[in-house]
């Protein structure tokens, strides 16, 4: 079993990592790292537990950590909020350990894969850049990102498209949902009854990750995909389930049910692999009228399907339709967890002269 | 004071009706009407009251009357559903009675008017033809819509955009309110915790009626303006309060500042003639990050203007934008009343003579 | 695998019914029979499916039956409305099919048993009585009734303290879930940013059936327990689970960890026998200063268990303290499956011979 | 006009009172005083304003105070966090204003009147026993609490019946609003599709204010009235409007309609003086099966009015009904503008003299 640290243990995407991870066959929770003052308590002490269903037994008696390597683990999983993230992840890359990371900080920088595996694999060559960049450093882990929870919507909603047909534009309006913002997040008096129209920075970052995302990859470096995407973003009263309604532009003319057979038969590495994590139709498409709903649709594959929904031609653009994934499986915990078990199925996690290597960093 | 009949007045949009005339100067209501078993009793009996505050006490005594002339009133306003509205208010028509209606069955009839004051009011100039139509048959009333619930809100907010710059092309994506399904509704499983990308017909609705909302009036016909309309609607667990997120393409170049401009500075007929229901800003503009927000915003103006915020360039099309509006005020019931005092003020509502007219009809 | 006939298969407790035996390792559906239009459509077409999750593959094709004898199975199970209740599973029983329902008419009948597995499993000796009576009347099959949804809860909270304490008064407010209504059940605009203090008919259940549950037996008869129920029923905003906030008052002085020892020691046939939906644990105890709550806890026990928190003295009765149970698992389907696994593990529920003795009635 | 300064004025209930006070015919707001960051900022740009409807327009270019003596007023309304209230009013007081607070710090000291007008008026003769102990100390101003927000629907409801026929144990579970909580207080993934059976002193709040409210002033001290007080609380997914469920035992025999009379013809002081926060019913009782409720009823004189309904016989004390009362105005800044419009009747607030009388304390 490969060991898993996790950074930012206690927050919302830290609880679902370690529910995810609970009896997964290839990764065993090792460590959990928290930022604050829970350090050096028992997890199940340090923690408050906001997921629905029972404390993961297995983690309860760890004990806090700081954020800082040495980690007693294989590879380090993160969920640490932004402000942090860039300094601490890179610290534990270039302390030799290989970086998971939920993390909006390093998604954009050029040698950095920002990968959904059904979509861009290929784009995980740019680890060997990165090694190479910070061995000189004395390092040799490297930092792989997932997208923004939204961002993973649009691209897997798009990608099936863009391989057939090619996107050109996209106008997607978003309703996410509260536990996007974390744990306190949203306080209620703005929820009930309301909608927020406003998520901060989230429509930028839908609109570069989704080019990174259906970019191309030659010659060492990710060319972004030459598609125009426009994104608006809401908060809306729904615990779990982020929401798009999509207008797409086609390059290629396209009828109702080659739209439907992109969509259906789409299938990607993890599903050749037969990843754990990957679900059987990475996008199911419901035909029903008024389907999909984030209350009824989100756990779809176990959270890591992408639903979607109302397929039409459209008045402005080419075609509209909506899609729904769950923000805090597919959209984060469950994204990265996706991305490890890719990387360990090529060979780019390893575990035991790892544990060696990294000893005298510890000195 | 001119006498009002309600159609429908137990449903929500009637018990609307029946609050913001509660008080109100030139309209008084001397009948109620319901297609239902409540005949005969008391108002107060027939109705189970849902909007918060108290029952309107004028009312209360009023008996219950069937849907159909003759009915004790100078005018009839209607929130009668679909299902019944055209051939119930085609017989108040044909039976003199000028008849204001929230229903949708006559809207996109050729010579009945579909107004919002401070947009199209020269449209009403198709009152003229309708009565010629009528009277042969013996008539002489004559029918006046207001737009769908989302419509009116779409048209106000393009209004501004579309006299100064023409706007070629709108795509808007809809979060709207429960009261807009009226009573019971949306069932509240289908509400809590969930959106319903879905809402029968009003796709539809919004791209035909903004149209013709924006379009010319001339020799005797309304042109439909020469825009493309998209829009995909939603249910949120909001109780009042539709919100749109819009994106639109403008024939001219337009700075921020000038879209503002247009916006603050709109004013209409009612704000001239200062029509008892009329904001004193059609269009208020918000310029904090996350507003609108229905919960905050939905009352402004009495619940009679609309609010606009979040206005940023677009990457698809020229400009993005959302607009909020109160759903059973300025996008039902004040939508009708509003009318009506135009009408009132044009000279189009009168009150003796056709209290007399009318008695032979009743024999 | 005994074969179960589901009547009222399309409504909410009904798809709970098809949810929970999907995978039994006892029952299989075999036959599903609605009271409406559905009638011989196949049961995918005939049901709009409102659970999360995806619609249980086994049951797609079934056609809908009518409500009435015969139909293809061993047992039968209803969760039909109280106003057809009493009529069709009368019927049912007196054609010989056991019949295990959630409806409330059979409930207080002096025959029937009233049944929580843990709390009263002896009543189900009245089933004798009932055959005997039925068996001259032609049947033999007999009813078995689970508690309303939040007299389970009551009565199971209560069970472990009446028995070592005895409890003379029990004062109990409930805040209820949604679910509990049905579908459509409570409409949105009644539910949202609101309270219900009125639930038909509950309180007056809750306040009897309890006595019933924790009443003894005794020469062929349930006497009802001798304890006092004042029951507040309200309606809230949530999907599922049902909350109930206690004040109660002892025969016998207990300390507070008597009480906790009491409920976290109870066990009941159902663990002794491993029926496959007993919970290991029917009563949690929650010591964080905040729970239960709905939408953590009402999965405890796979929806099975009873969670207890808040519990301290009291200042007008003796104790008070918190419950919380899933209304539409334990509080219905799940209650009806106990019952059933219960019964076939004690052998009043049979398959063979039963199939061919019914042959007969089809006639 | 008097002049007042809001202590804590960038808060919840700081909002409620600039927004009730915007138009009141004897005070208007002088100064603003907020202990955070916000001093010397202009008020509308210190305060993100969070209620539905307009900025008050009078305090938009106030500065913001620090909260501490001297403040260009008259007397000072504060609804500070507990943590720095005693020690903020405390110093206030003792510079010679008058304090009308909504804090929690100084409601059970022996000197301090705790009032509700419309019960327990007497109890403002603490006021000379505690200028006779703070004149001492060079002060001369006094503080005069209002009730916790729950605490204030309880003892209305119960004072008439503790009139009329003596009330000796009452029980009372809660469900109370998100707002009672503050901004940004509640999480929203703690209150959606979730009830939290849980607030912090809440329970002792109720219990121990409930007895001042309704004891008797003799020989210079309140002597807590002898009834037994059981709260459970609850917060629920409701915007505002706290809502209770009782239960009440009565020393004398009651019929029904004695219950219904003694409530509906209830007045107090503020209704024979006439003030003009005070509403004509301090309780209206309702008598449909479902209300009240906090969204239809919260606002029932203008928030200031009591809704009681499902008056019935208990089976365990002796009558049951619900409770709603407006949280934050009936609850909270409405409760001490009433104190106050009662202390100006009573001549125990002055104008002119004051002002000058502070004069040196400014140097």
């Amino acid at each position: 079993m490969i060991r898993v640290g996790i950074l930012g243990a206690t927050g919302t995407v830290g609880q679902r990592f370690l529910q995810l991870l609970e009896r997964h066959p290839d990764f065993v929770v090792s460590a959990v790292a928290a930022s604050d003052r829970s350090e050096e308590k028992p997890y199940v002490e340090a923690c408050q537990w906001r997921l629905p269903g029972d404390f993961p037994e297995s983690v309860r008696a760890l004990r806090v950590r700081p954020c800082e390597p040495p980690l007693e683990c294989d590879v380090v999983f993160s969920s640490l909020p932004s402000g942090v993230a860039r300094d601490v992840e890179g610290r534990f890359a270039a302390a030799g350990y290989p970086v998971i990371t939920n993390s909006s900080s390093f998604r954009m920088d050029a040698d950095v894969p920002l990968v959904i595996p059904e979509v861009n694999p290929e784009h995980l060559a740019l680890i060997d850049l990165q090694r190479q960049r910070t061995k000189g450093a004395g390092g040799g882990g490297y930092i792989v990102t997932n997208p923004n929870c939204s961002a993973v919507m649009v691209a897997l909603a798009l990608a099936p498209l863009h391989r057939r047909f090619g996107v050109t534009s996209v106008v997607v309006t978003t309703m996410q949902a509260l536990s996007g913002a974390g744990y306190p997040g949203v306080p209620s008096l703005d929820a009930t009854d309301n909608v927020i129209p406003y998520i901060a920075e989230e429509e930028e970052k839908i609109e570069r990750e989704t080019k990174k995302l259906l970019g191309g990859y030659a010659d060492g470096a990710v060319q972004p995909a030459a598609l125009s995407v426009s994104a608006q973003c809401h908060r809306v009263n729904v615990t779990d389930g982020h929401l798009g309604a999509f207008r797409v532009k086609l390059e290629r003319r396209a009828t109702l049910a080659e739209l439907r057979d992109a969509w259906t038969t789409f299938r990607g590495l993890p599903q050749q692999l037969e990843l754990p994590s990957a679900p059987v139709h990475p996008i199911v498409v419901r035909d029903e009228p008024d389907r999909p709903q984030p209350r009824l649709d989100r756990d779809a594959g176990n959270g890591m399907s992408v639903s979607v929904g109302r397929v039409a031609p459209d008045t402005v653009l080419d075609w509209r339709f909506v899609a729904l994934s769950h923000n805090t499986i597919r959209g984060a915990a469950g994204a990265a967890i996706l991305n490890a078990e890719l990387l360990l199925a090529q060979g780019r996690l390893l575990r035991p002269p790892r544990a060696v290597e990294r000893a005298p960093a510890r000195g």
